[in-house]
């Protein structure tokens, strides 16, 4: 059983990237530039936004944290956006998500420049994806391909079963792995609540990749032997004896899980970083799309 | 067995669309207006632009329809989409695919402009229906999804497989059947040249979708009984006994396949028209999505 090491591999996307910037400084070039808007303080969003910043300087991409309060208006989320879609400086923003309840988050994407979607989440970016053209990737499933890729893991003719049908993670998940690509090139089934008897279908799976926010809901039942199971789940629990005050829990069952598994990703140290990493590799390709 | 009668239902929204055209007419609004540009003498390219301008006829939209020479450059076609993309009288257009090869089909797709793009082909209306936000969806989707719902074919929690992953039919078939919608919230397993044991996987399908082009590759030993299949496929065969000189052959074997099924559409009859019928739906959204 081979561990995805999440933590491993993005730290060393990040050192590809610190070499790339330092070519790109070397040859006199524009170093890319991530800005990042976060409306309100929502302290996971805090978190992962800090995170990003903190993934900037250390690859050497400039960075902008734009911080608007919560009650902050759609109409100045907009305008703040159409900022930064006219800043020559900043090369790709993201949007933290959630936002707050009285924005409309479907507005506020197609706002978006899309040659500026880091996060590729504009329609534009997302109908690129899905029609194998070149794009932006969402980071989630552009960090699992990424995994797969780093650690040869076969999937042709593989046939993978995809838990949840999120616009962020399950779905694109689904069609990348489907393309007329590697990774890519399994036959997948996108599973979801309507779906019946799910069990069954994972136990076929050659690769299972999990992306509901519920802990431990693949169990070793589930689970064919010398499976490839992708864990996506990042639930926070509290957990006095943790300095962070919680500890971070997957959707799958690891302890029972892992033992039958080919390849398999712990959580943390697994999708998790491999997202974040995905998020600096959109940046750097920011130079190579435009 | 019920056989889902795709030429009665696509005359039936013909029917529904001319007195949608009556009540637009009386309030004194535009009536939608469609182009067709056809390069080249492709004689099925033909067939399907001229039976396009007769629907519009028949619903009463106005079309306009530009043939150009094969010999017409890139730059040219460009030209002439560019001249359409800002013809306030043109609601919506198609560029009859496919191309002659010197052109770029891409660069071709992403020149329309998305709001007349009523073949739903532009990134930008991929992206759209893969987020399922309002927009065209490609004709032969479109058609397969209207067939099932005007016979209330029931798909929740059903077994779906889509053979053939196609940027114009398997791919965004499968993604659509995906969704929390009726007709939808299908499992939807999408299977291609790289699918290990097809039989085995389509004989567990409460659906089957076929759409690769090679007349009788689903046999009854591939379905269940009480199955619905819904076959895309139309290739034209020589066939001197008839007028037209050819007929058209489905992906489906159907003699043995249609007594073993609940639903099935017949070739032809079945799901062409319902695509020729999708776009004339598509042409009328103008009015609606803008």
């Amino acid at each position: 059983m081979v561990i995805l090491d999440g933590k491993a591999i993005s730290a060393q996307i990040r050192a590809e990237l610190a070499e790339k910037v330092k070519v790109l400084k070397a040859a006199g070039k524009k170093v890319p530039h991530l800005a990042a808007i976060l409306v309100g303080d929502d302290g996971a969003s805090r978190t992962y936004v800090n995170a990003k910043v903190l993934d900037c300087e250390e690859v050497g991409f400039g960075s902008t944290l734009i911080n608007l309060p919560s009650e902050t208006t759609e109409a100045e989320l907009l305008k703040a956006i159409n900022r930064l879609n006219n800043d020559k400086n900043i090369d790709g923003y993201i949007v933290q998500l959630p936002l707050p309840k009285h924005i409309d988050e479907t507005k506020v994407l197609l706002a978006v420049d899309p040659k500026k979607d880091v996060d590729g989440f504009h329609p534009e970016n997302v109908g690129k994806m899905t029609l194998n053209l070149p794009t932006y990737i969402p980071a989630t499933p552009q960090g699992i391909v990424e995994i797969l890729r780093r650690y040869n893991v076969p999937t042709e003719g593989k046939d993978c079963v995809v838990i949840g049908r999120s616009h962020i993670v399950g779905s694109p998940i689904s069609i990348l792995l489907s393309q007329h690509n590697y990774p890519g090139n399994c036959t997948v089934t996108l599973c979801h609540s309507r779906t019946k008897d799910l069990k069954q279908v994972c136990q076929k799976a050659d690769i299972i990749i999990v992306a509901l926010g519920s802990p431990g809901f693949v169990t070793a039942d589930m689970v064919k032997e010398g499976a490839c199971v992708i864990d996506v789940g990042i639930t926070r629990m509290d957990d006095a004896s943790k300095k962070s005050g919680f500890r971070l829990l997957g959707d799958v069952d690891y302890e029972t899980v892992a033992p039958k598994c080919s390849f398999i990703t712990p959580v943390p140290g697994g999708v998790g970083p491999m997202t974040r990493a995905a998020l600096m590799m959109n940046t750097m390709k920011v130079t190579e799309l435009i």
